[in-house]
């Protein structure tokens, strides 16, 4: 039995501290929102996020950062990359020992292009911390919430520390695997976001499975391409936290990256669309650190592109979309070669 | 333009033909069936198959072989893969000099284990072919139908005769890709039907979607495990022969495969099942010959092994799935060697 802080009371920061709570661990759950905080501990639910669901009576909200880590030995960060930069110094500020840090968020610093693991390490010093681990994978929080079967990975390069989280997540609904890539996790979750944006895109102009079947393939290979650039295993792309959570996002209608690249297919502008979802769209500002990304290390992301252009300057959705169909006719395998992976997902 | 013949007037036949004839290519349909060959040469419709479909003029139907092949040049078989045995012997009958051979079918024979390309070059002597291609991809036919945008894999060891085939049927709307790899799209488009009953039956047992992403990323390592120790190339599982069709097949309605998990979820028998859709469920057949063939090379395949479990040998469906989501909590990607592909992709 551990005593845990999950920082973020969003539906996925939610969830997991259900599932701590079910193991048996001490829940501090932090909250901007007093209302919220006031919404958990007096009535057991959380409206604004997943509303049809009883918290368990060992989850404990608090909008008081240095309640929420008293006597703390795991800080589970979940909160949108972009308020990352906000929260980390909050936390540092109550720490007094080190602490494992979680991260279960997803996306990439646009500025900097800095993974949220990378964000930690600068925000947060070594003596307060004992390591970073990375939660990702297939998983919608009102499935956990619903005792779905579920299953996600721990990564870190150090494997005592990814199965140390393990351990404290596995149950028989929420299955945990290890991974040591943690670049190719961050970034299978950060970049599948901007394949659900197109995707749901497609949908929205009303094309059907196949043309999403094919962008998910091809966004699944320049995903690889740009991960295996930074440093990932390729084959992590082919796991959990990679095609895993590619087709969740995807082919779900709970997605909220998915629900906006389908309003952009139906024509609303990019403003109207973050306006009307009411909750951050973490693929529209991924793609903007992916092209940034992909430029400056000259790696081919067609998709990313033409949502770029579609996101940020204007470009009409369908020219984009055709222009991505109508791509040369091509070796889809250009060249086996084990030792060169980049060769094997040409676009 | 060129003379093709299409053997098989069910719904991929059919839009395959649609493709062709809408290409400029006189397309000889054959069918069986004297009911769907006037059907489709007096009202221009296929109403078993593709009921709101209307057919182009450039199709003609035939149930004569010989009508069916006169003065053909590509030959394009499009049977269940237990009709091959009995089609391909009655083309060989009709011709007279070589012709290139497609094939649009996805399964493996039982009881010899073989590709369909194998099965086509035991069936048809060399001097009758110039060789055999296979098309493959994320491809329902309803869709293709419909003019909806499509990719697919030209796959053939001879590139030329690969971009043959891709240039006879490529348009705006049906993208064709090569690729050399044979043994990789055809255990590609047979395998994946294995997973997609797996899929069906978690939706028809009550899971959602992260229980159906996990199914579908473990089932594509292990149908990569088996390819690749079949001398496939493995990145061709992560192309549209491979991942694009195991997402189009699993997400969709449309899938028999699917829909015959979804109704063996729902308590249904294998024989219900099989006689309710009228239609064949080549996944069925399939697990039997991934099953063993995953015995005789000892490759571990665990959802086709409780799949083969639950259709041949009553073992209860919610047994099957409960041993499939319980298992031991692992290391996702045990090692990464990427001279030893098949390390990274343990199960």
């Amino acid at each position: 039995m551990s005593d845990v802080t999950v920082v973020g009371s969003g539906s996925w920061g939610t969830a997991l501290s259900m599932v701590l709570a079910d193991n048996g661990h001490r829940v501090s759950l932090w909250s901007r929102s007093i209302e919220q905080v006031e919404a958990i501990n007096q009535d057991r639910r959380n409206p604004k996020y997943v509303p049809d669901i009883v918290l368990p009576e060992g989850i404990k909200a608090t909008a008081d950062m240095a309640e929420a880590l008293n006597n703390t030995e795991v800080v589970v960060v979940v909160v949108p990359t972009k308020a990352m930069r906000q929260v980390l110094p909050e936390i540092r500020k109550h720490l007094d020992k080190a602490v494992l840090f979680v991260h279960a968020s997803k996306g990439i610093e646009p500025e900097t292009n800095m993974r949220i693991s990378e964000i930690i390490e600068e925000e947060i010093p070594e003596a307060l911390r004992r390591g970073v681990v990375v939660l990702s994978g297939p998983s919608h929080a009102e499935e956990v919430c619903e005792k779905q079967p579920t299953t996600v990975t721990s990564a870190c390069e150090d494997d005592e520390l990814a199965r140390e989280i393990q351990d404290l997540f596995m149950n028989n609904d929420f299955r945990v695997y290890t991974n040591p890539d943690v670049i190719g996790v961050e970034m299978g979750g950060a970049l599948k976001n901007i394949i659900a944006i197109g995707a749901g895109m497609t949908a929205g102009l009303g094309f059907g499975d196949n043309a999403k079947a094919a962008l998910m393939t091809r966004g699944l290979a320049e995903i690889a391409r740009l991960g295996l650039k930074l440093g990932a295993n390729p084959m992590t792309f082919a796991g959990l936290g990679g095609l895993g959570d590619l087709i969740v996002t995807c082919t779900s209608v709970h997605s909220r990256n998915w629900r906006a690249g389908y309003a952009l297919g139906l024509g609303k502008s990019v403003q109207e669309v973050e306006k009307d979802l009411g909750m951050v769209v973490e693929g529209i500002r991924t793609t903007k650190a992916a092209y940034q990304l992909a430029t400056k290390l000259n790696v081919e992301m067609p998709i990313t592109e033409e949502l770029y252009q579609v996101l940020f300057h204007d470009k009409p959705v369908n020219e984009a979309v055709a222009e991505l169909m109508g791509r040369v006719k091509k070796q889809e395998v250009e060249d086996l070669k084990l030792g060169d992976p980049l060769n094997h997902l040409e676009p």
